[in-house]
């Protein structure tokens, strides 16, 4: 059994390393490739990735987890092999059901699609996509009726991204998240603006720079095992646990742009480089789905950064950063200014209140699509009205309505979204849990002090990796399955002492 | 016919993209990649190197190479097809010929051997070395070996990294170059020292890289396929015909390295930027050869970027980059500095003369080890002895003897040292050529204007990548076999104008 269970490890390994040279590729793409690379790299990328996948699914990969089996089932289920076994046979049955087909019809369909939307958006033609889109809601379908066994059409969908989890139950989650957010926003809306223009100005780049680094240092994301980089859009990115990168990019006009960005990578990261290393290599070797990952993004970005004692700490450190930009603004009002409420129309710009109800908005969007309920051609009046009376805003066009995010013309419609306000949901529901066992963490992050924090983190949720799913994992850490009256819990508290509600 | 070419150039495709994935990893590691991703980093790129490999000796490409023939015999010698079968062929023939257990104990006795002559050499240890470099020369002869039909031991090694080149006619043409070298440097060492301080100094960092940067921008190093990174040693790599960098070190104290360094790695990348873009992929989308690649580095750098006129152009440039550290000293005196001779120990530092009396010994010594003459354990004192009567100069110590290069712990003992010379006769022969075809040259280049130059290259030899051996492209270009004669009177009328000799 040991050869046979060494034997699938060094497959997996292989499997591991042709991705993570292919991840490489992507982000040298992304940060210093010289135009004049991508014709090649395109070409290069593609043929790591399919080697990565057909090592993957090799039918003696197959052979090996079926021969394993006996040996997994004799193990407890959280041992590291039977694990490791699991895990890999998850991903196998889940790479092998779709056919290379599919898998090469999907590729090549987002490949020409991201191109189309690209040049689509700023003249704001949703005809020109629409012929596309109905094809990628096609074969969206197509690809989750590869898993027949399923409840809802979305289900293998969000499996990918966020295994263990349902359409049904997700959507009755949001469906308790939005009756509390509703009214707060709605609340929120009644009490004046805050003022924010105190983030408006001139900053520098190299000081942001510095200044966002300093604070990720002392959060504990390990340099000796990571960089930072600049990109269009901010990333995490993994070549082993031994580095984990992350990218960020710089708004000179906009303190808070590149600064929240950065504390929410570090975020990413430092789950993926607080994984046991005995898994490297392995399918166990990263974090366990779209929605925890994003908790620990979250958490680090929104709990921790954005909350009063935090920048009790660093507010001092900053305003000697940019002395004249900050001049006359004290801790108070920057807390405020960054906290700051405002429905707005771009997700990625929302603030933690309303940025819930941009994903869930998409969401039900994306059930109604693969549902049959809703047509490609419907879905800018759809999206337009559920803005409207969800946030209060209406698009003044598709470009920042439909067509604003790459999602859907890159990737699958259903699937990924969820995972951001899953994200959320859980960043709550763990540091509860984490504060109870620790109670004196906020005043640790009052004194810059993230040891403890970081190290519960680790030891209940970073150094699984994958062992256990998302459900399973939230059962572990907080003794309950996941629940939303911590996170309604903490943004009631938080905003109704902002905005005295 | 078509079809079986189109399975070949499929097949050395996907080789040549397993090898330009390797590259970039490389790149990464000694330009951005953190020390924690070391470990991961060795295990990937050895898996792909190795993917490459196996794929270009499978034996459906000797296959195909086979069924080929009739058709490349069918064409002129010089078709692009024809050449593309001819060459793969040879490549392929290079790569079946070495068993894989000799090719795997090889790469694991120079990856252990670098880390030991590394700890070795500050500590001057050459009893730490012995024993391995003695299996060096036991793994060089047996590589040789491989290849039976050869008339010195060392032909094989020479004809890896110079193919169409021998032992007997280099020896040949290296002796005749010491003949003229060495009364040149004893005549030079008649003469009173120049004064090179000027040299000396503080010029930071990120003025040094504007300016080289300006100059290849100049010479047609082109951004749009290429970039500029630093690492501890200078180099060009290539991950597509599109995508070609360099490197360089920063050195605050002394002006001259980076500079030097950056106009002598233009002149590689040049080279494979203008390799025809038709032959991407394939084995004929590279330099031919070490030596004719060095002619190009060397020609950029030192009959080019060390020439009179091309100071004329950017000097003026320069003293305004750097004006207090260059105050009082005019375009002559800097002419002087930047071509100092002075025999030394360190052939990585040496002058244009010196340095290939530095280049000579080691070939002459790989010689004699390889035929069995000189025994490793007698290596340091004949290599001090050479110094002491080919330079004037006796080393120290083995670390600024015979241990100052990582040549030989890294690599075969045989096969690469010739190819710097060689460069440099190679370079004024071709200049020689070019200024027939162009007699304005030397005028443009005063003007700071290189389009007739590079375009001159480009048509003779850049484009034709490895379609030609080297010995082809120089009886091709300058209608004569490689001849010393015009690297002897470039020297000497340089210098003996330099030197009043």
């Amino acid at each position: 059994m040991k050869a046979k269970l060494d034997a699938l490890k060094h497959q997996l390994m292989i499997s591991n390393d042709l991705e993570s040279a292919a991840a490489l590729l992507f982000w040298d793409q992304s940060t210093y490739m010289p135009p004049g690379g991508a014709t090649a790299r395109a070409r290069q990328s593609a043929l790591l990735s399919r080697m990565a996948h057909e090592t993957f699914v090799d039918p003696q990969v197959g052979k090996l987890l079926d021969e394993l089996r006996p040996y997994e089932e004799s193990l407890p289920y959280d041992s590291d092999d039977a694990s490791l076994i699991r895990v890999a046979r998850r991903e196998y049955e889940r790479k092998t059901q779709v056919p290379a087909d599919l898998v090469a019809e999907t590729t090549s369909h987002f490949y020409a699609l991201h191109g189309i939307w690209a040049e689509a958006r700023p003249k704001n033609d949703f005809a020109a996509v629409q012929p596309h889109l109905e094809k990628t809601l096609e074969l969206s379908k197509r690809w989750a009726e590869c898993f027949p066994d399923h409840d809802h059409i979305a289900d293998p969908l969000i499996s990918t991204w966020d295994y263990g989890m349902k359409a049904e139950s997700i959507r009755q989650i949001f469906s308790e998240l939005r009756e509390a957010l509703v009214p707060l926003v709605q609340a929120i809306r009644n009490k004046a603006d805050i003022d924010d223009s105190c983030l408006e100005g001139y900053f520098p780049e190299a000081l942001q720079q510095d200044f966002g680094l300093r604070v990720i240092k002392d959060f504990g994301y390990d340099f000796e095992r990571g960089r930072q980089d600049k990109t269009a859009h901010p990333y995490m990115i993994k070549f082993s646990l031994g580095d984990v990168r992350i990218t960020t990019r710089f708004n000179e006009a906009r303190l808070s742009d590149a600064l929240f960005s950065t504390l929410h990578e570090s975020g990413h990261a430092m789950y993926e480089q607080g994984i046991n290393p005995a898994y490297e290599g392995t399918p166990l070797a990263g974090g366990t789905s779209a929605g925890v990952h994003e908790s620990q993004s979250r958490l680090w970005e929104n709990i921790v950064g954005r909350s009063r004692g935090f920048w009790e700490h660093y507010y001092p450190i900053l305003r000697d950063t940019f002395p004249e930009q900050l001049q006359g603004v004290d801790v108070e009002s920057f807390y405020r200014a960054i906290n700051k409420v405002k429905p707005s129309l771009i997700r990625v710009e929302a603030d933690e209140v309303t940025y819930n109800l941009h994903v869930m908005i998409r969401f039900d969007l994306e059930l109604q699509m693969l549902e049959g309920k809703l047509a490609i051609r419907d879905l800018p009046e759809a999206w337009n009205a559920r803005y409207t009376s969800d946030l209060g805003v209406t698009p003044s066009s598709n470009q920042n309505g439909c067509m604003q995010d790459v999602h859907w013309f890159d990737s699958f419609i259903g699937g990924a979204f969820q995972g951001y306000t899953l994200g959320n949901i859980m960043s709550a529901q763990f540091y509860e849990a984490a504060l109870e066992a620790h109670p004196s963490l906020p005043e640790d992050i009052r004194y810059g002090q993230f040891d403890t924090l970081r190290g519960w983190l680790t030891e209940h949720i970073y150094q699984h990796g994958s062992k256990y799913t998302a459900p399973e994992l939230i059962e572990r850490v907080t003794g309950k399955p996941l629940m939303i009256a911590p996170y309604i819990r903490y943004l009631q508290q938080k905003y109704g002492e902002l905005y005295s509600l």
